[in-house]
């Protein structure tokens, strides 16, 4: 169907995968300096094969008409397959906007005297070997490739078939600059052609170090069940907004909004909205009134339908708390008391993101501290929860794993981190419609 | 056999993780500083009860008996088994010398102004719940126990059934001590009963974030294989030790003799010599010499055998390469270069603890930088590789896995880091002896 980008002698994937191994063997012997110019190029690269990319992109969109017309693929897919000039030269700002970042290896996480003469030192390196198998968008392989060779890992790519000949065109572009630079193997990159190969890949734990699935709930479970491989990546995105007593109503109202209606496909928007019973009356009615005009669905629990008018609002079942609805429906849920809002997102919650609308910095501190979840906020929107939004300049995926420890563990190897966020009714919206810009300047 | 330390009154799987997990939510509000008090407690505890704890002991010895007799168990591990007033107070000293460890939660590990009054921190954090599967040592228990509470973590143990009514003292006494502590759940710490309650637990992915097993390969191989919750640990110890032509001879000898001989039984042991071709026909045959006085099989690659007398030395196999005797053995290979080593250790080796024996600094670098394995030395043994002697204070297990990140993964959740130790011909036994002792002073 397509001529392959990686110029493979041998097809087979154990292959594929030992010249990932060798590539990454040799990204290990390549300088910061020499990663960061290699990435400058890719991204002239892209620009200059614009051409190319969008003639395969064509092809893509083409290949794609039978099953938007038969209802099989979804506007928003077709849309998000889609490539233009514009959307090109994003790639590229992307790939430079990593180059810029800090080098992420051989960074001194720590150094201890053991005695004289005996140092040990902590450093970061790279992985070695990631497979990142993802859906459908294009732009995600110029960004993944960007951020594996800032990294110097090798990487081996997976995209949805309906992209697949757009992703070839980036990958073969990609591949022809680095060849260009002799430090950097041309294998630092290759694309794997079908699922079949996928399943493959997944059994190689020698010569893998990673899999990063990036897409649908289906997706990540599929990759999960038949890796032997450690995969990161988030199962569900069931993220909550907590309501609390203490919340100021206006910046409630603005970061449920955001958190629901801004991109509600997104695994960081919100599913459930929980309320304390002491601002219920008179939160709930200016809720669904917002909600809505936006056309969300909402689903109630009892105590919430009993301070509702009861039109257009639906009972809640116990399914619904654990539902990721990935669209316009909301459930809803009045509780007594904070502790009653924290043990019910640990009991449903999918470790994700959650976020308390409060003024009182105690109730704040508690949920943050008890809420077992990678993201906790303040008056924020869940919907920060993004690579881009932390100050990370580009994101490979959101992990909900808690894994990390090497070597031997002592009393680190025994703890992860979570991200707080405090915020003061801060949306997503204003910065995606660039009202508000990000400063990102780090503190001491 | 044994009663329950446990105070059960539900006695299933389920139930035993759902009160740690509700326990691990309870811990998460302890102060650091009752926490440091509930460990000082145990700790005296522990000495207060040594007579319970050495006649529960004197049963489990008894026990073993008839197989110490038969052979089935060997008589190092039943002088692993045995506990006596010194190992109690080793036990309390442990567990003290954790209390005085740093909080290792709520450190924060980086701040970002995003933007005005939205400030991102990245926070450690207790994982919640871990279940340990250890083998036989009696003294495993207040050591994971002590890293469990100071981490704010609830834990689940099992034993080995040798040591059953040991460990059930321990925890036993464990238990009541927290009972003195209002704030502490005394579900902090509970004892599994038998290996099917194991194969449960390891199911119950929802309830226990992490398990560690310690012990042997088998263990370790039978929990990855059956579990749905993460693992940490060690599949093999396959540690190299690669006399580099600008090696200094009696380092090399010195380092080598205590990486092979000094404990041949644990994970951090050598079990491969690679020696470059130029320093061989030097090296070799003193190294023959002294290790064949301390009782070490020897087995060489053809290049090896050719420049030695062949009384004794015995040909290695492919098989060699890829075995952890874990015993008096030791396969040694002749390599034309460092490049030379470092394919063969990323080939064979398991990912633990290599070293490289060079007064080059330029060959150390690059052998520290491209060995891919948790712990890299230049000029020291590999029995370095230790919670204790990296100044952890103490150590739960050690991790070859590479896995690390949560939340939004961007350029960071791309790396792992790496231990890298600089030594001058250090070795473990100056240390084991007492003829030297660690400082831990830490460096900027």
């Amino acid at each position: 169907m397509t001529q392959a980008a990686n110029d493979r002698s041998e097809a087979s994937v154990v292959a594929v995968a030992r010249r990932a191994r060798a590539a990454s063997r040799a990204l290990a012997r390549v300088s910061s300096g020499c990663r960061s110019q290699g990435l400058l190029a890719a991204a002239a690269a892209i620009e200059e094969g614009s051409k190319r990319i969008l003639a395969a992109n064509e092809r893509d969109c083409h290949a794609a008409q039978p099953a938007v017309a038969s209802g099989s693929m979804s506007a928003a897919t077709f849309a998000r397959l889609r490539a233009d000039e514009r959307s090109i030269a994003q790639m590229a700002a992307q790939v430079r906007q990593v180059a810029e970042l800090a080098d992420p290896i051989g960074r001194r996480l720590a150094a201890t005297e053991l005695d004289r003469g005996l140092v040990l030192y902590k450093e970061s390196c790279p992985f070695g070997v990631i497979g990142v198998v993802f859906e459908s968008r294009p732009d995600v392989v110029p960004q993944v490739a960007a951020l594996a060779l800032k990294s110097a890992n090798a990487i081996l790519l997976k995209g949805g078939s309906e992209a697949a000949e757009t992703n070839q065109a980036i990958v073969s572009i990609w591949r022809a600059c680095l060849g260009k630079f002799p430090a950097i193997p041309i294998d630092s990159i290759q694309l794997l052609q079908t699922r079949a190969d996928v399943i493959e890949l997944l059994a190689l734990d020698r010569d893998v170090d990673l899999v990063i699935p990036r897409g649908s709930y289906e997706l990540v479970q599929f990759i999960m069940r038949h890796s032997r491989i450690p995969v990161l990546g988030h199962g569900e995105g069931i993220c909550h907004v907590y309501v609390d007593r203490a919340a100021d109503i206006g910046k409630a109202l603005d970061i449920l909004y955001d958190a629901k209606v801004q991109y509600p496909a997104v695994c960081n928007a919100a599913e459930t909205l929980l309320v304390h019973e002491g601002i219920a009356r008179e939160f709930l009615p200016q809720m669904v009134s917002k909600l809505k005009r936006a056309g969300v669905e909402i689903r109630g629990c009892l105590r919430t339908m009993a301070l509702l008018p009861s039109d257009g609002i639906v009972p809640a079942t116990e399914s619904d708390w654990a539902t990721e609805y990935s669209d316009l429906i909301l459930s809803v849920k009045t509780v007594a008391s904070s502790e009653e809002a924290i043990e019910h997102i640990n009991r449903y919650g999918s470790r994700h993101t959650d976020t308390i609308v409060t003024e009182d910095a105690e109730a704040a501190e508690r949920f943050m501290n008890e809420v077992d979840s990678a993201g906790v906020y303040q008056n924020a929107s869940t919907r920060f929860a993004d690579g881009f939004r932390y100050g990370f300049g580009a994101e490979l995926g959101i992990s909900t794993s808690k894994l990390h420890a090497r070597g031997p563990m002592g009393l680190e190897g025994l703890t992860t981190y979570k991200y707080k966020l405090f915020g003061d009714g801060h949306t997503v919206a204003d910065y995606t419609s660039g009202e508000k810009k990000f400063r990102h300047r780090k503190l001491d």
